[in-house]
């Protein structure tokens, strides 16, 4: 029996589950932030004790706490950095603090895309893979990947940042700073800010969204759907720079299972899949693209409770001897 | 007590070495390509055999025998598929018959670059790291990924083959088939086509070649350790492009090193190494930049005996169960 907890900005969903992913019992509670992150910390495990109970178990049948949240995390994934969506949470002790508060309990913290892909891995579109890239593409652009059956968090527990990879190097700027990122092209606020300046002011986009200034990715998708001429084009924009990103990730690690979240398995199989497939497959040899599977993720509206549960699946990165 | 056997295209190298590096024997000879890879295996088997009694042991005290071959592997590494410069080999089942052949000891196959990644790692630039990237740039450009202490093989046996990530969508067309590779914009092959076109005849690198039409990046570098113009300019522009690749692979992997072969090491530290060190730090986050090693590969002329010692140090690829 498993604690997920996962915290966002504003929400965080709590969730009693077992291995085999089946829910005993489950909460979605605002995000207290009072300034004190060690003071919002413990209200976490208070609001955590309340739904083990209501799962009608003893907090010692309780086998591992899974905490997905913003990161960065420090490498030894014990400490929250700094998120910008946490304020007040500055270099916070989190493992420690949660265990010290739920008996001792061990507690695993991931960010939320490792926490994502090792959902998508245990419980959604990439069971039974041994090795998958999970990508998801909301406001920005986040990343976790999995090889030969375990997470793998790189040196700063930064590997995954998929979105901070270059596609143009140099080119658009990103919102972090650096340029030509993935998320300065795939992500939905660069696509926003993209929008504002490209989308006609009399078209369906515009329309759908009260003003060019207010289009998101959420009415590109809705006005390809019904056919609007530009609406397609940035989609096969989209498509183009998507499919180029997974070309990379498969000449590096050659995975068995791209998981693809929020705006792709929004705009499903015509729009996005089928033709990023397409272009994933010419942009590989044959024997390379043969049996690679590019999936949409499947947990959906269910993800905060499962990322949960996934990082509580995830092993402690070992630190045994490495080479010779 | 460890047998490498690295076959190329022209010559094959063999040693017995230690675990921990020392040689006890070693010979280099010439590839015979008969036209009957069965022959052409039986006959490296017997030189093997001549190289261990060189080296006083009984075939009986080898505890492994690695294999650095040109790929590609078939997905369970027993076989070599088709290398274009083994003319005659067509799906070989090397492993078996090399292990028939030497009293059943164990075999392991690796494809050239991952065997030269293992190489560096045990007895070269990357001892000590658990996680390491290696790339090579001679003709091609091939990779190798070991991450968190393993050798990161993919559902193909072809992950690391970092030459064909797409550093231009739809960019240079490149010997592959493919367009826009890293192998087209920093292969030897590649860059010899380019200094063709735009190396001034009147030029230095024009010069040390014999015609722009001999150029290749030998020369580039000789020319620009002397000060040329054109060829600061073309290192320049490879430094790009290598930074280029390496950020992307940092916000992917996270990796501890990387350690760069041939050219690389050729050019050295003022005209290659720092400039990519100080281009690739300013790509990428300072948290993420920071303590990121990029080192040239030290094995030099020594790595085809050490790539076949460092096969024999991989672990088979493991088949344990993946997800829960």
């Amino acid at each position: 029996m498993l604690l997920g907890i996962d915290v966002g900005g504003t929400k965080v969903a709590l969730c009693v589950g077992e291995l085999g992913g089946a829910l005993r019992a489950q909460r979605t509670v605002p995000m207290q932030l009072s300034g004190d992150a060690r003071r919002d910390v413990a209200h976490l495990a208070e609001v955590a004790r309340e739904v083990v109970a209501e799962a009608g178990l003893p907090l010692a049948e309780i086998e591992a706490v899974g905490v997905s949240l913003p990161g960065p995390l420090d490498a030894e994934g014990a400490r929250v950095l700094n998120p910008p969506n946490l304020p007040g949470w500055h270099d916070v002790p989190v493992r420690d603090a949660l265990r010290d508060a739920l008996d001792g309990l061990p507690v695993q913290l991931e960010n939320d895309a490792n926490a994502a892909a090792l959902a998508e891995w245990h419980f959604g579109a990439g069971r039974g893979f041994r090795s998958l890239v999970y990508l998801t593409m909301s406001t920005g652009v986040g990343g976790g990947v999995i090889l030969d059956g375990r997470l793998h968090r790189g040196r700063n527990w930064s590997a995954g940042e998929i979105g901070h990879t270059a596609l143009v190097w140099d080119g658009e700027p990103c919102f972090c700073g650096l340029r030509g990122c993935v998320e300065a092209y795939l992500g939905g606020r660069a696509w926003a800010r993209r929008l504002a300046q490209v989308a006609p002011p009399e078209g369906r986009v515009a329309e759908l969204a009260g003003g060019t200034e207010h289009a998101t990715p959420v009415q590109v998708v809705q006005a390809a759907k019904e056919g609007d001429a530009f609406a397609l084009q940035e989609i096969g924009r989209f498509n183009g720079h998507l499919a180029h990103t997974l070309v990379n990730l498969t000449f590096t690690l050659d995975p068995d299972v791209f998981v693809l979240g929020t705006i792709v398995a929004a705009a499903g199989e015509e729009l996005v899949l089928e033709p990023v497939r397409r272009l994933v497959r010419e942009h590989l040899w044959p024997r390379i693209g043969q049996g690679l599977e590019i999936r949409a993720a499947e947990l959906g509206k269910r993800l905060p409770y499962y990322a949960g549960l996934g990082a509580a699946l995830s092993e402690s990165p070992s630190t045994e001897a490495s080479s010779a």
